[in-house]
């Protein structure tokens, strides 16, 4: 590696240098007024030692705990890669130090025209330090009785997204599970509001799927929404938990990484959590600005979520589908230890593309379609019926076609939604 | 205004139809495949009542609850205003909940090439339901001693940022204070780590602003960063507090507007709370997609910060000047009985840029100097005086070469920094 004439040089290391055991390795791009390695300095040292070099340079107790940047690329555009030694954090405090860290003022640098965060590499003493979910993948299917099958899940959403009373929502959900679904979510802008409190919420609903499990002998999730400021979020919890919750809901961006911690560290709520992750389009859209999604994939790992929103992969967009396989990854390989994380395939889903997504993610996954499922010609329960008959066809290796010649419910899917890719973002 | 033809129309509506006193009004800049009033119809809907509108628009119950989009703009690209009902929100559930409808998947809307958050108006209704910072400008003038002088503020970060252990922080902290500082905070980055401990770091630093009183009778503030995950922020916070804290810092974006809300409405904290912005520029970078800072800010109020970063006025780029403007002007404003906001100038400041910026964002501030202060040519007490000598000036009416030629601190500022901008973020 090669330093250019304007690269200070006391921040730039060689590789081999680095020890991924005691460091955190942070994978950046960056579009600078200058070379990639001088922007990876001046990121190095502002979110290290400090800002003013004639200041922070003076001490060799202080050097120890700078950032160092490598990267192989030459000119103003490119990937830069910066370990920060393990001793900068405190993993004690969680995602909002770690965060504060690698992802903070560093974006307010004048010079930096544009820089997002790709990716970071942490180490079992950093990772150590987090439980991560209590129920991952296993624990998931043990629940809901997939553990032999491991069959691919299916969830879906209530529609309307909200507007409907306590009993409307219990009433599809009841249809909902009837139909064959393995989890149902509030949307993640519906917490405790007047036209749908959560108690009511909660018992009308579970009280349905009681009644749904008695019919069918299978086991419905009902993920709930408690997304609120600590106090009420636990609140919330608390109350969904007395009335028969089997799983907990948050938005862990717009609620903080904090109030994902703060769920699935509390051990009186013995169920899983499942993460929305609206607002993430904030972080990730712009393909050269902000944070990557396996990043916050990664945090909420950490931070133990159970099911984690990643996208899906039958889009139109290419390189969408690549990243999400990548998460997808993440989420069900081996971490120092930690648990696993169901992904959740969701965004435009209906049966004519359950395919696809199975053949790019794989199993372990759980397929969530809202309009997919209630938008069916002939509602909400044989929508869901023909979203598991898609997944049965797949798992008994027959085309679709083929499986709706004696499946009329998916025939009618395909016949209504084809194989084009739906308009839903969650 | 008039109606494109590829707009649906239902979720449309006339400004003069909206009722401010019953609705959020959200500000989008959009750009997106198809007219802007169709691309807010997406929104409206999406953040509204569901996604398939062939399944949404069948109940009038529902529709009571859509968001009306409106705008004067034609073309593909343009300012949109949508106002959602305000039996949308849970005010209970604090700004989660807020942010996961005005901010939430709206983001991810495949054929919205970006979006932008610009602003939210919130009527009375909304707002009382937060009770705001507890001390606000004067509440904090009267700690500092200031209500009667009106002038602005000092503030400082310890440089190095991180890597002094609890008795060289100190010392910096003394030399700070004892040259005229009104707040030392720490750095966003610092929580608890081992090479300087929170409790010791407290009462090391207390123990010397304690001893800098005796000398000069002056009180300084110092903000103590507890940005963790919930737990283990209180149990810092009360770490804090029994060493004899006198106020919490915590870094609201990436510790979460919860974490903000669960300090300030803890009554046993008896202190300001500084709030820092750092991951900002994830946000509020990209002038077209994202969200802004005046919407942060806002947010930050109803949550209860006393003192929020801004950033500064006297920058090179003009219009980062005037968002300040804008955002100083609504932490001083009156807003339905909520206390205000002190709005701290930091990044790149030192003496010779303190009238700049007082002329533009006036005296009811703080303004912070890092490397400002500590890389005065005679170090940090010289620097703190020097600032101080910068806002004596101002106070008198005297130019600050004028005001340098009996002061030889400032002098020596003027002659390192001239009226150069610096380089700081923080």
């Amino acid at each position: 590696m090669s330093r250019t004439d304007d690269v200070d040089g006391t921040f730039v290391t060689d590789p081999s240098n680095v020890d991924p055991d005691k460091s955190v390795i942070a994978t950046y791009y960056v579009d600078a007024e200058f070379s990639t390695l001088k922007a990876g300095e001046q990121i190095a040292i502002e979110e290290s030692i400090g800002t003013w070099t004639e200041v922070t340079t003076t001490r060799e107790s202080v050097k120890r705990l700078a950032g160092k940047v490598f990267s192989s690329q030459q000119g103003n555009e490119g990937i830069i890669k910066i370990a920060y030694p393990l001793e900068l954090f405190d993993a004690d405090s969680g995602i909002p130090n770690f965060l504060s860290i690698v992802a903070g003022n560093l974006f307010g640098l004048a010079p930096l025209r544009s820089v997002k965060l790709l990716d970071v590499d942490l180490p079992r003493d950093y990772v150590k330090n987090f439980s991560g979910p209590r129920f991952g993948i296993e624990g998931i299917r043990k629940i809901i009785g997939t553990l032999e099958e491991r069959r691919p899940h299916v969830g879906t959403i209530i529609k309307p997204k909200v507007g409907l009373n306590p009993k409307q929502t219990a009433e599809v959900a009841y249809q909902a599970a009837i139909g064959g679904v393995d989890l149902i979510k509030d949307d993640e802008t519906l917490t405790n509001q007047s036209f749908c409190p959560l108690e009511e919420r909660v018992s009308n609903v579970i009280e349905k799927l009681d009644k749904a499990m008695e019919e069918t002998s299978r086991k419905v999730l009902y993920a709930v929404n408690v997304s609120a400021y600590h106090e009420k979020m636990m609140s919330l919890a608390q109350t969904a938990m007395s009335n028969g919750a089997n799983c907990l809901m948050v938005d862990v961006l717009t609620a903080g990484f904090s109030a994902l911690q703060a769920l699935s560290s509390d051990t009186s709520f013995k169920v899983p959590i499942h993460v929305h992750r609206t607002m993430h389009g904030v972080f990730d859209r712009n393909p050269k600005h902000g944070i990557a999604m396996i990043v916050l994939a990664k945090l909420v790992r950490l931070a133990g979520g159970d099911q984690l929103h990643t996208g899906t992969a039958a889009g139109k967009m290419e390189d969408v589908g690549k990243s999400v396989k990548v998460i997808n990854g993440f989420l069900r390989s081996k971490w120092y230890g930690l648990k696993t994380v169901l992904p959740v395939a969701s965004g435009g889903i209906h049966p004519g593309i359950v395919p696809n997504n199975i053949e790019a993610l794989g199993k372990d996954i759980l397929i969530q379609a809202g309009g997919g499922i209630h938008g069916h010609p002939e509602g909400t329960r044989a929508g869901a019926k023909a979203m598991r008959q898609a997944i049965e066809a797949v798992m008994s290796n027959v085309s679709l076609e083929e499986y709706g010649k004696t499946h009329r419910e998916l025939a009618l899917a395909l016949e209504k939604w084809d194989r084009r890719y739906g308009k839903e973002t969650d």
